[in-house]
């Protein structure tokens, strides 16, 4: 692991910095690729970003995030729509092969309705992903995000809505955050391998205890997260792409960034 | 719903109160049934309390709770278990027909090792429950207990393990805190109550958002669970015995107990 060709990072990772900033960084560290958050790219044309990011030596892996697609309001569900067709296109002119999917989910009913919204969701923009050459990648959430992060909370549930959705532009993204606990995740990586849908994988660590739902993620190797195993499965399933640092934490955000990219590339180094 | 025979209160959900007072009030209110947690007996002998509340015209519905048995280390497990016939004895005392289980986990080893810790504890400790007439119900916990409150985590992993201890004196206990999100809960709830182990039946809410991942539970209708679907399953898959309101609330527990009693029944009684 001393080769960082294949270290991706999240711009999320390393929120105080700006995208030019976090390109530069990145690139002078020897990683890889760099997946792009949607707010880093603001006031930005992203074309040009991705110029940049090229220019750089990096790859452009994803953009995310698209999603949120479920509301008891049907109009809320068109404005979704809309937005993500938005987000296709940005992840086009991005260069962007992939966007990440959060795929939301409204409160106000049943995860089932919320389900079959998402489904309905992902058909309504795939055809014009497919045409801009950009797949689009489901991630499952944990379930303490099912109230209205997302109703799809597990590789289970992504693998049956990918099957739903039936088009090998769609397919799922692989966070051991999300999963690491769920007695099924091995058989389903191995599911989701099988039908060629594996297209991204997300690292991090769970640190124990947790003081925040969403911003107390940790290093690999701080918490108690095999990553190296689920590294091995998802690799021992037919997915070579990057292995992607995404962590979203108020404390490592609070330091000086440039020790902490330090950090992240020991950790994966070690733990990764 | 206006009969609150079948309401039973846990101890812990009005923390505030000492075990007397709680028996005192929840008779007074009408209300069928007491799960006892252990605190609440602290210095008390359990034959006693056991008497106060059969006395007060309550029925002792289940002791809470027992479990937390893995660990790397032997000694530490041998000690789990000690305790857990300590717990055993105690429901006896008490007169309580079930002693939950908190399963536990080791952040420290894989979780499928923290699961065959489990089904070896219970295993360990059933003979004696059988015999002091006490039956073991394992709760599943939400996903993000994982880390170290318990490693069975769904409905399907309760029945698992369940399935591997293979005693009709050990089932499940569900709460729908625990397990509301998961697309396979009303599978797994009916193949609970076809094996006949549907021993317990928790309620509350999950707020929306949830602020602790402990203490932020809500009363039945304040969240986004579907309490009353949930307990059509769970009845129609065979339970008929208490609907038990346990709710951790940092928020409830600091007002008045007394009116929030009077919440809690009626929020039996519109969302129960």
């Amino acid at each position: 692991m001393n080769d960082l060709s294949r270290l991706c990072i999240h711009t999320a990772t390393t929120k105080p910095w700006s995208i030019e900033i976090a390109i530069e960084q990145y690139a002078r560290a020897g990683v890889g690729g760099i997946t792009v958050w949607r707010d880093a790219l603001s006031g930005r044309d992203p074309a040009a970003v991705g110029r940049r990011i090229r220019d750089a030596g990096l790859e452009v892996v994803s953009l995310c995030r698209g999603g949120f697609f479920p509301a008891v309001d049907r109009k809320a569900r068109r404005k979704a729509i809309e937005e993500n067709l938005r987000v296709v296109s940005e992840a086009a002119a991005l260069g962007a092969p992939v966007v990440v999917l959060v795929c939301g989910a409204d409160p106000e009913q049943a995860l089932e309705s919320s389900r079959e919204q998402i489904a309905e969701g992902i058909i309504a923009v795939n055809e014009r992903a497919r045409e801009a050459g950009v797949r689009l990648a489901v991630e499952p959430l944990h379930p303490m995000y099912a109230d209205g992060k997302s109703a799809i909370n597990t590789m289970q549930s992504a693998n049956d809505l990918c099957d739903r959705v039936d088009d090998p532009n769609v397919g799922v993204a692989i966070d051991v955050y999300h999963i690491w606990w769920d007695p099924n995740a091995t058989a389903e990586i191995k599911r989701c391998g099988t039908a060629g849908r594996l297209f991204a994988f997300h690292i991090c660590d769970w640190r124990v205890p947790t003081g925040d739902l969403l911003l107390d993620r940790a290093l690999m190797g701080e918490g108690c997260i095999d990553v190296p195993r689920f590294r091995r499965i998802v690799e021992g399933s037919g997915f070579d792409g990057y292995r992607e640092v995404e962590i979203f934490s108020t404390r490592y955000w609070s330091m000086d960034q440039s020790r902490y990219l330090e950090m992240i590339i020991e950790a994966y180094r070690r733990h990764g």
